[in-house]
């Protein structure tokens, strides 16, 4: 497996996240290793590496809500990853479809949310 | 001008650039800082830090191929930004429209590339 690509120096590498359906939102950016790259790879779900929690760590594990991977990409520099997905339910863990829900106005102010919440975070992990 | 994002120990942020315009293609990911986003709502125009030449770059200064602010999100955890664009042209140095033009097959090796490129690097940067 050819994972040869430019990594930090904690050996991580961005994943943006794009859905597969139109219109192709863009739904999380995440951050892999290579053991979670190849893991997605051979599993064909995404897997991420929590920096926080420091381990491997797939995507839906607790909310069952999968990416599954249909193709993927690596930008002219190798130093990021594009994967576009079919995504189950909310991509963002506050419920919604994508992480970037949260539209902001030219001096940073947030502007209304006009998206509709997909599932109760509250109830999905407490689980 | 609110701009209390999460930034990374070097006061970095991930920015992600899409086309506002149909299919809404991920061109590219930057990194900004504080000054490089001020910058960009300033003048509408996106403006990165360059990790390399350790300086504030205006995207298409040397190229012209500037990439025009229409909306912008942060993501759930305020650690990700999201900008949706008028792209001039290509945004990938390698003459390209988006730098994630190298697809990739699931064992990592690279398809066979099927889109053309708008210019001529060679040219443009020679200038």
């Amino acid at each position: 497996m050819n994972l040869d690509f430019k990594y930090t120096s904690d050996g991580l590498i961005p994943a943006i996240v794009r859905e597969v359906s139109s219109p192709g939102r863009v739904l999380m950016m995440g951050w892999m290793n290579r053991q979670s790259l190849a893991k997605t790879l051979e599993t064909g779900l995404l897997h991420y590496w929590s920096r926080s929690r420091h381990q491997l760590w797939l995507k839906g594990e607790t909310s069952g809500n999968t990416q599954r991977l249909i193709r993927w990409f690596t930008d002219c520099d190798r130093d990021t990853l594009l994967f576009e997905v079919e995504q189950s339910s909310g991509a963002c863990h506050q419920g919604y479809r994508s992480c970037f829900f949260q539209e902001l106005d030219f001096s940073g102010e947030p502007k209304p949310v006009i998206e509709q919440r997909l599932f109760d975070p509250a109830k999905v992990y407490a689980k």
